[in-house]
C-alpha cells in the first residue's frame, strides 16, 4: 500500500471503480430495530448501551460496504454527543475501517492557529504514542477548517504529510447561508471560497506533498450543489481531490458530483450519508427487503456506484 | 446568579473587578517539577499519568485564579491529544471550575452546518441526560468557527440561549496570515470580518437574547493584537462580548485589549494564558518566588489586573 494518502486514494477508486464514499452519521434512534432490540440494555438515554449498538452498526454497515468503496467517512459530532465514551468508539471504527482495508477520513472539522493547529493535527491525525492509548489508530485523513489562513492550515499539512495522511480543507460549503460569506466577492470579483482554494493550493501544490500520481495530500471540501463552481475548481486545481458532500439526502445529483471527477475517475470523492446507512427507512428498499436492513444499505451501495458510473459516462 | 449567560458575566466581571480570564493550554513537560515528580506514573508518555499530572495542575492553578477572576477558557485541543482519555479529563475541569464558581469558556472552535452543528452544540452546551454521563457539566460558553454562516453559526447559539449560556464566534484572529482571509474586501471596500462581524451581530442583537445588561448571549472573538479595528468593532456592536486572545505571550499589551472594554469594564474578556500558567518559568517570577510556582501564578495574575487597570484608568 503507498504511503502516499492521495496515492493510496488513487489506488482504492481503481480498485472499487467508483468515487462513491460512505459518511457515518449514526443516530441512535434511527438505528435498526433488531440492533436496538438485542442490546442488553436497549436505552437511548443510557450512555455505555447507546454508543454499544451505534459501534455495533457502525461495524455492521462497515463490513458491507468494505468490498464496494474506496473509503469512509466518520462524523465526530455524532460521536461527540457521548463524549469520552464516544471519542473511544470513534477511534474503535477507525480501527474497524481500517481492518477492512478502507481509507478512512474523520470528518472533524478542526481549525486553530499555531501550537494548538499543531496539537489538534497531532491528536487527529499521528497514532498516539502513549502507553495506554498504544493501539489507537487516528484516521487517514481529516477535514479542517481554514478561516485563519495560511498558518491554520499548514500545521495540518505538514503533519498529515510526515505521516503520508491527508486533509481536507473547507472550500465552498453548500448550506443556503453559506453564499453571504464564501461568495463575497472582492473588487476584482473573486470570491472568498476562491480565495480560500488559492491559499489551499499554495499550500497543496508544494514539490513535497505530490505523490506519484499528481495529486497533492492536501485537498479541498466543495459542496456538491455549487455546480457553477465545480467544472472552474477541477480545471484549474487539477493537484488536488476534491471531498464532496451533498450527493443523495443533501440534493446533490450524481451529474452535479461526478463533475469534480477526472475523465479516469480519480480526484474526487462523493459522499453519501444518510441515503446509504439509512437505506432500509427508503420505501425502494424497505418494500424490497423488508427488515433486512443489511441488505437495504448494500443495495443502496449498488445503486449508487451505478448511478455515478452512469454519470460519468454521460460526461466523458 | 443570573439565568443569562451575558448577565453572569456582568456580574463576575465586576465583582472580580477585572477582565481577565486565565486561558488553561496545559502541556506536561512545562508542569512544575513539584507535579510532574510526586505522580506515581512519573511518565509523559503514559495516557493515564499525563492527564493526571494535568489535571491536578489545572486544578491547583483554578483554586488560585478563582478569586481573582471571572473565567477561565479551557482549550480542547490540549486535552485531544489524550483522546477519550484527555476528554474526560476536560469535563472534570469543567465540574472543578463550576464549583470555584468561574464562568467557563470552552475553547473548541466546533464548526459545521444543519444537524451536525446542532449536534456539536448540544455535545457542548447541554449538561448530557445520558446514564453514565448525567454527573457531566457543559462549559458556560464555547468558542465556534462562523465560515458556513448563518446555517452554521445559529443551532449553536440557540442552544446557548436555551441553556443560558453563550458562544463566541471567531471574527478577526491575530495571526499572521489572517489578513488574506480575513482582511479581503469587497468592492465598497468591506472586509471579510467586518461581514462576518454582521452576520454574527444580526443573530446576537434578536430581543431574545439580551439580557438585563443590554448584552447578547452571542459574542466575537478578536484579537488583542488587532488595534486599529478594535475601536469600531466595541463602537458599532454594543450589545457583545468580546472574547480577546492574545493579551500577555502573544504580544498584544494591556492597552491594545482594553480598548474591547466600555468604559464600565464590561463588555471584553481579555485572556493571558501561558503567561499566567507558566509565570513559574518567567525570571521576574522565579528570581522572587524560586520553586513556589503557586505564588508565581498568583503574582502574574495579579500583576496582569493592576496592568488592565491602569490601562483603562488611562483611557478612560
Amino acid at each position: 500500500m503507498s504511503s502516499h494518502f492521495a496515492d493510496r486514494l488513487c489506488e482504492a477508486v481503481k480498485s472499487k471503480k467508483t468515487s462513491l464514499v460512505v459518511g457515518l452519521d449514526p443516530v441512535y434512534s434511527r438505528l435498526p430495530s433488531s440492533i436496538k432490540n438485542h442490546r442488553d440494555m436497549n436505552d437511548e438515554f443510557d450512555a455505555a448501551a447507546a454508543v454499544d449498538a451505534i459501534f455495533d452498526f457502525c461495524t455492521q454497515t462497515m463490513r458491507i460496504i468494505a468490498p464496494m468503496v474506496p473509503a469512509v467517512k466518520i462524523n465526530i459530532a455524532f460521536f461527540e454527543k457521548y463524549l469520552w465514551e464516544g471519542i473511544e468508539t470513534y477511534y474503535s471504527l477507525i480501527a474497524e475501517a481500517d481492518d477492512l482495508g478502507m481509507e478512512v477520513i474523520g470528518d472533524v472539522k478542526r481549525g486553530d492557529i499555531g501550537h494548538t493547529a499543531e496539537l489538534y493535527a497531532a491528536a487527529h491525525l499521528q497514532n498516539p504514542e502513549l502507553v495506554g492509548l498504544e493501539d489507537t489508530l487516528a484516521p487517514d485523513a481529516i477535514t479542517i477548517n481554514g478561516y485563519t489562513g495560511t498558518d491554520g492550515i499548514k500545521p495540518f499539512a505538514d503533519i498529515a504529510a510526515q505521516q503520508g495522511k491527508g486533509v481536507f480543507v473547507l472550500v465552498r460549503t453548500s448550506n443556503p447561508s453559506a453564499a453571504a460569506i464564501q461568495d463575497f466577492a472582492d473588487s476584482d470579483g473573486q470570491r472568498m471560497y476562491e480565495k480560500v482554494a488559492e491559499i489551499v493550493n499554495e499550500i497543496a501544490g508544494k514539490p513535497e506533498r505530490i505523490g506519484d500520481n499528481g495529486y497533492s495530500n492536501v485537498g479541498m471540501v466543495v459542496g456538491g450543489t455549487t455546480t457553477e463552481i465545480t467544472a472552474e475548481l477541477r480545471q484549474k486545481y487539477q493537484r488536488v481531490w476534491f471531498l464532496v458532500p451533498g450527493y443523495g439526502s443533501q440534493g446533490a445529483s450524481a451529474e452535479d458530483c461526478v463533475r469534480f471527477c477526472k475523465p479516469d475517475g480519480t480526484g474526487a470523492l462523493i459522499n453519501a450519508s444518510r441515503s446509504i446507512i439509512y437505506a432500509y427507512e427508503r420505501p425502494q428498499y424497505k418494500e424490497q427487503f423488508g427488515e433486512d436492513w443489511k441488505r437495504c444499505i448494500e443495495q443502496a451501495v449498488v445503486d449508487a456506484k451505478i448511478e455515478l458510473a452512469n454519470a460519468m459516462q454521460t460526461l466523458i
